[in-house]
């Protein structure tokens, strides 16, 4: 089985989990992982599938345009126009994996808090890479569109190397970290702590926090 | 294994699926795929059975005025008085397949905005067949009732081409598209989109959208 | 295998469901299916047991009085002390299955109106064997008791043939059909209705809605 | 296979069924059972594994310390520095077993009620070992931190020999039993009553209970 084989089983695996979970709908949605960094080649989930029934085949490698490679096994399948900002997140934080799901609550906080949603003093954020206590960390929330240079742009300007994670406006949410399991355990702890902010919002206010 | 049985055996499959997300409670709720165009041809589940354990079998087919054909494997075979609506739907819009289910959220939707659930600027309106920004998505909301007559006839009044789904007030919620999968990926961001809207409802409210 | 082991393989299955919706926490709840009239024999789940695990020899026969009789299989198996209610309110129902769950949404729904749930013009009531338009169901609500007997006089107090539910306040919720899976489908169709109706509570309230 | 790689598996199947429930994401949450009272002898997961994944090696056997035995399998293996709390729970409160899960509603409601959450007069408190009826139940909060010296001073304050759980605020729940299964059984039935209580809670402000 081939490096790009590998990676299409680990993203189909792990973009199961993520359908399951509602939060791949539809077709939506997408992962990768870095497969060599000079040039850089990221293998994306292609485009246009459901994201509960890929196979190891549904992966398209692609450069840090996020256009597909010219010499690779399925010439014919397209990668994601989203595969854009997965290669620059990837260039940018040294990530060696990005999610990228429509789980609820990400989109439901940065509707809430549109200049970014700000997590303190919560033990899951060890699970985020970041520490329990006095550690005011702000997840960046960028608006939605379809450039992905502009998104790009908006996300390297607000890039902290501390803080794996950005929510795209009315949209979803991107996750990094060595590799897919560690951004899966990344995106699990900080789904949960969003949701845990939304659901406990107005006690929140009353104590003064954003 | 003939054309029908095939069918019968993707509605099956289908109904599980969503039985087990607890959007088929009971005996409720139906799917269809069409099967031939003129005359009309549509197969319909049956009616009154547990939709998580439908067997390929357990389809009728209808014409377009919903009742069953003559000629067919299993004549005593009842289809659901809401075939009549699912052939409608089909005639009226060209769909391949109709998914009537009763997940929650559509039905909370409807009784908060009885006119129509408008949805705008959100990405997860792609997976529905429209535009992520600037392209405002009403999803109409008609009258339960038990005549599909009366119903089809409200249906058709607020049809329009670029919308796939009805919700019934109190009631349901009908999806469509070219095929069962289509449907299906159609309605999983519908129903992120209503639940989206509804647990960011005040949020809405505040900034003036309907 | 005996009548009493296929009631009990039918009653681990279906506790094993409900078990799996979180609605039979720790060893809570139990299910029953009515064996004979006359005299009443009730097959009633054990006590004290884990609800996903059952076997179908977890099963106890009891009489009118929820007390095991004195000829059967497993005599040193203890049968719930809500037994009793069982099998009152398959005496006085004439159903054949009784089910008892600790669902959340009919014990908030109580919560909020404690002298009994109305529903009116739902679709879904048709599953819960009620009209879906001008015909208002109030589901009863009986206070939490010990006393199987203080309890089913409650029951019977509250009791229409029409309305195969009870709800225990502040504890969990009855219901009850021809079989096992009438029963369940008629909860699977009112645990969706009340969970509709806490979510809708303020739309209600400003309609006049009790 | 010995008695700790026994506790392993049982512990990675506890673990795996929690996981399932969104209770252990990411590494986060650890499971314990004793072996042994003269010394303190307790079998904890590990450090820093996926909890959906554990297998029966995945075990550690620590002291009252909560630190490593000397004389062990996996010499190599880390404890989670929660061990200690476990070590402490166990030592303090007799329990067989004590699960720390960060199921979400817990955490909202000690949020909600920073001095303790108050349970009283329903049903599923029998399940977590109190009465149904007249008995107030006070689950102690304490405050998070990184010192299970301090944690565990705060838990003995609070603790209660007839309350078997403690809520780190901001953190999770630890719930204990004699052993797995009623550790487990009272988790579930206590998330019950978390979840109602926080459901209900404007009507329980109305009613005047804290």
């Amino acid at each position: 089985m081939s490096v790009l084989e590998l990676a299409g089983r680990a993203l189909a695996e792990e973009s199961a989990r993520f359908a399951g979970l509602g939060w791949m709908r539809g077709t939506s949605g997408n992962l990768s992982v870095v497969l060599g960094r000079d040039p850089l080649r990221v293998a994306v989930t292609v485009s246009g599938r459901d994201k509960g029934e890929l196979t190891s085949d549904d992966v398209v490698l692609v450069g840090e345009d996020g256009l597909a490679v010219a010499d690779q096994p399925h010439p014919d399948k397209v990668p994601s126009a989203e595969a854009g900002l997965h290669a620059r997140i990837a260039a940018v934080s040294g990530a060696g994996a990005v999610i990228h799901v429509h789980a609820l609550a990400p989109v439901v906080a940065a509707e809430h808090w549109p200049d970014g949603v700000e997590l303190r003093d919560l033990e899951m954020l060890k699970g985020f890479g970041r520490a329990a206590h006095d550690d005011l960390v702000t997840i960046p929330v960028i608006a939605n569109g379809q450039d992905m240079r502009v998104l790009g742009d908006a996300f390297e300007a607000g890039f902290r190397a501390d803080t794996p994670a950005v929510i795209v406006a009315r949209h979803g949410i991107y996750v990094w970290g060595d590799d897919l399991r560690h951004a899966r355990h990344r995106l699990e702890c900080l789904e949960w702590l969003l949701r845990f902010r939304v659901e406990t919002r107005l006690v929140g206010e009353e104590r003064g926090v954003r």
